[in-house]
């Protein structure tokens, strides 16, 4: 039954909210929620981190461990803000310096967050998720069939413009190890929250790199799952 | 004068004894100090690590940075032991599984230890410091010279032999990641012990082999001072 049918039928109360719920989810499916929510995705004010709390640190390397198993549940907001702060966060707002560190402080890693609405990057300074591409693409965010259960991939994503006087020799390696380092606290934050991840480097970087109309210089390091473990 | 002489013009008690120390110390320049302590050192039993302690994770996040500026105090045993378990320590016995993720499970890194007193190589099944060579080669382990005031410089050492699968061309982005997320555990267990530390990947690699008697084929990552604080 749509909404409109149940409003003809004059139900009220409790059951038409929940008919006209129904209605909409029902004309979502239809006509395809990600096509059809493309132009709807704006960026999302995320709630400030939490930076105080955590297990204790040897506790959290005690329990550090790689998942393939993931809940399909999405990860609450503040989790997420509290997540992308870990990873990558600003630790010392008057610096701009972050949670982890880079080769010569170049910054070059950003962190894309793929859900099953869109592709989105993490901006620190603002503590906003930024919309790049709309549509579920987390299949297309590894080769392993556990990938599409999580309800977050996240993207390690190298930048060389911002790698002054780099040399092409290094450079891979230099984005690859910036970006593990952000890795390890992902790993750490889950073991603290009792979240599952794991970190691949095997994902298919042309297809993704042309989903998220990427150029082609950019180094796409890793991409790392995280969601609740599977019951 | 060496020790010969004062002995020959029959000096005594104090000044013998200090003519004494200065021909030895002539003596062991001459026919060079690392090679004739070589036979001393030996295994170093770690005390067991302390694995429950530290502070809350975010907490420790909040601290991360790095540091340049070292105290020359040595670092404490037990503090030595809780450091090298939360690098690449193994944090799940039954299956020798580590704090740190390695691409397929390589576990290609060794873990050296550069001290006053010599080069070391961390056994985590053990909990030992097995030594490699005498000597102080804190001075090679980085082209800055805050680095021989630290007590301690670790090296990230991958070892190809253990990379099965891999390819030339990815090989070293591989072996650098992999040091990174070990990196970054240090990096938060000084945070949360109040230590200063910071790594580098600009060492001078054929030096370094070179006295360390590496293989050619090893892959040097990273070099990391830990110590604490100037004050």
């Amino acid at each position: 039954m749509t909404s409109i049918e149940a409003a003809r039928i004059g139900k009220t109360g409790r059951h038409r909210r929940l008919s006209t719920v129904a209605g909409i989810a029902i004309v979502m499916i239809a006509f395809g929620a990600p096509f059809a929510g493309a132009e709807a995705l704006k960026p999302v004010q995320l709630p400030p981190p939490q930076t105080d709390g955590g297990k204790p640190l040897m506790q959290a390397l005690k329990q550090r461990s790689t998942s393939r198993d993931f809940a399909t549940d999405p990860l609450p907001l503040q989790t997420l803000s509290n997540l992308l702060w870990a990873a990558w966060g600003i630790n010392r707002p008057g610096e701009g310096r972050r949670t982890a560190p880079s080769a010569r402080n170049w910054q070059e890693i950003d962190l894309l967050l793929v859900d099953a609405k869109g592709v989105w990057r993490y901006e620190p300074a603002a503590n906003t998720l930024v919309p790049l591409v709309t549509g579920d693409l987390r299949p297309l965010a590894g080769m392993q069939e556990f990938v599409k259960d999580a309800p977050v991939t996240l993207l390690l994503v190298g930048d060389p413009t911002r790698m002054k006087g780099s040399e092409a020799a290094t450079r891979e390696a230099y984005a690859w190890s910036d970006a593990a380092f952000i890795s390890q606290n992902i790993y750490l934050f889950c073991a603290s929250e009792g979240l599952a991840t794991g970190v691949r480097a095997m994902v298919d970087r042309p297809a993704l790199a042309k989903a998220l109309g990427l150029g082609a210089d950019k180094i796409i390091a890793f991409a790392q799952s995280v969601g609740f473990p599977r019951r």
